[in-house]
């Protein structure tokens, strides 16, 4: 498997997914405007892997300075994660990654140490520690995720007429392992099945304007020698007429509070399609991507993207200047067109409340 | 307005449609194995325009030769349908036009000559005056189409609360005057609005793969002063949701005797979006395009197109060469999921029967 995102040492190496799959490119990383850059025109990309680079990103916007004292430091620290918060609104991930490195600087001061510098210094190490562990949590969410996703699809095809063939499963756009550090969220399962021989023939809408779905998608997955059928997002719904397709299964990029999901522009359609044809709609979402602060999806901000993404398509011009572009990069999907929900604690099905799993399982934590 | 296809004395001269919107290219076509080609690669495209090229091509085809007898002329009229009837499988209109020139071929024979080389030489001049009359035809037969189905937006509106901003009206592929001589099918309603001072704000699916919707609908339409707005083909579900659509029109390449329709891939998902939304989704249908002959759209034939279409796009590989490709060049829309068809006699509703509508139109026809 490749990897998605790696700490060299001194600096953080990225696979340049706008390059895919014609390219193999690694970018080196060294300081907080590179990351921005980085996660702004989408070489990295995916709410998990967002977050682990924003993480690190902070580490290598504070570290190699000197800090006279504490709010020097603060200040610094402050700007660095106000800056990389500017790169992409919609995916949570980031925030959250942003807000837990602020959380580890403040308890790590509570310790204290013999000067402000000599403290300055240990957080910087503690910041480093921390988004270092994020990238192995990381693993560890998508593998969990993986396992309670393979579980539920396999409850589907035994609901099913038990056919010989693979189940046919829908994709849109890439939440795979370059969407995160390794397995990713929706593809975890298909990972996890092909490490135990359960074979799935995976459907990967191409997702436009930017085709993460048949750049990335398809390409990790071939890789990983899954069968893969690429096709244009219009072309789903007569695969599920056809009885081609069992299961649907997304990432996302922010769930609010009553389980609406923030997911790449066309999620919304492919539920709509799922519903139509009765097919199981599955999203796959740490509960890092849990933003309980929202009431509903109506709050998510949508990131609207630059028209020339849908006008210039690879470097052609294939619309007319005259024509107007609208160009989300995400849409909402309402709650009640999701039929499960699943994280890595286990999953949420439809009409469950997403508070009571989250506290469920933080009591859970808390008792360990 | 741009000439589709026009007969330039000689040779017939075709907008090569595959570059638009960068270049507008004329082609000449001289012969029926050049027709051929440039239907078979959507130099010239949509139902009608289909048609009519076919007409023109049955005669480039048998002009200026020599016929001994009546036997070697229609060995090669034969021939020459035969092959052109290769070019594309699903556009019931070239089979359509082609019967048509068969039956003018035969009819004329009835009125006798003196010899079978004189008859030969009548029926190759009324086979062209008839393919010419099909241009005139199809302008005709847009135009009412574009009358009857600017009625019935304008019955919407009404419904609707009235408001003073344009309707916004979402359209797939290209049915406009470049997949006919002039007006289109389903672009016919606001381009005849336009003449009369009512105006719409249209909103094109760009169609992959090979972006009809943004080449050539947008470009037709932006061009002839009409307010328009390219989205990529997932994007249409959060417009609905917003209420920025309020009716939803499409043309089509072959309805059954059931009313399913055939028309561009994409079309499907977007009737199963309308009924989501309880938004109306309307059919511009020549009543050429109607095949009574198959009792339902699964019978009609699905034009299956290269690979290369989805993992090429633009001259670049966008998805891995491992990966299968899924491209057929249409879907089927069952008949329950249309409002209405507007056909260039009227409207047929939801539930109305086609066979009633057609035979209701040729009585009249026959009654003038």
């Amino acid at each position: 498997m490749l990897q998605t995102i790696e700490w060299a040492g001194d600096e953080v190496r990225l696979l340049d997914q706008t390059l895919l799959p014609g390219e193999q490119v690694y970018l080196r990383i060294t300081d907080e405007k590179q990351m921005w850059g980085a996660i702004r025109r989408l070489s990295v990309r995916g709410a998990p892997a967002i977050g682990v680079a924003a993480a690190l990103g902070v580490y290598l916007g504070v570290r190699g300075r000197q800090y006279d004292d504490l709010a020097a430091f603060d200040q610094r620290l402050g700007e660095v994660c106000d800056y990389l918060a500017t790169s992409r609104p919609t995916a949570v991930n980031l925030f959250w990654a942003l807000d837990r490195m602020k959380r580890i600087a403040a308890e790590t001061r509570k310790q204290g140490s013999r000067t402000e510098e000599q403290m300055a210094v240990k957080i910087v190490q503690r910041l480093l520690a921390e988004a270092l562990s994020m990238i192995d949590e990381d693993i560890d969410v998508c593998r969990r995720i993986g396992e309670h996703g393979l579980e539920l699809l396999q409850s589907i095809r035994l609901a099913a007429s038990a056919s010989d063939k693979p189940m046919g499963i829908l994709t849109h756009c890439n939440a795979g392992a370059l969407a995160a550090v390794k397995y990713g969220t929706a593809l975890a399962p298909i990972y996890v099945g092909a490490e135990r021989g359960v074979h799935f023939h995976v459907y990967a809408d191409e997702t436009r304007p930017l085709l993460q779905g048949a750049r990335i998608t398809a390409f990790e997955l071939t890789r990983a020698g899954i069968s893969t059928t690429v096709l244009c997002d219009n072309m789903a719904a007569t695969l599920m007429r056809d009885g081609k397709i069992q299961a649907v299964i997304v990432g996302t990029d922010r769930v609010a509070a009553n389980g609406d999901v923030a997911n790449k522009i066309g999620t919304l359609t492919v539920a709509i399609l799922a519903d139509h044809y009765r097919i199981p709609f599955f999203v796959a979402a740490p509960t890092s991507s849990i933003d309980v602060s929202l009431a509903t999806g109506a709050q998510i901000p949508i990131e609207q993207r630059d028209a020339s993404e849908v006008s210039n398509s690879f470097g052609k011009r294939t619309a007319p200047a005259e024509a107007a572009i609208y160009n989300p990069a995400f849409d909402v999907t309402p709650a009640e067109l999701i039929t499960a929900m699943i994280t890595e604690n286990g999953v949420v099905k439809r009409g469950e409340s997403l508070a009571d799993h989250l506290e469920r399982n933080s009591e859970r934590r808390s008792h360990q």
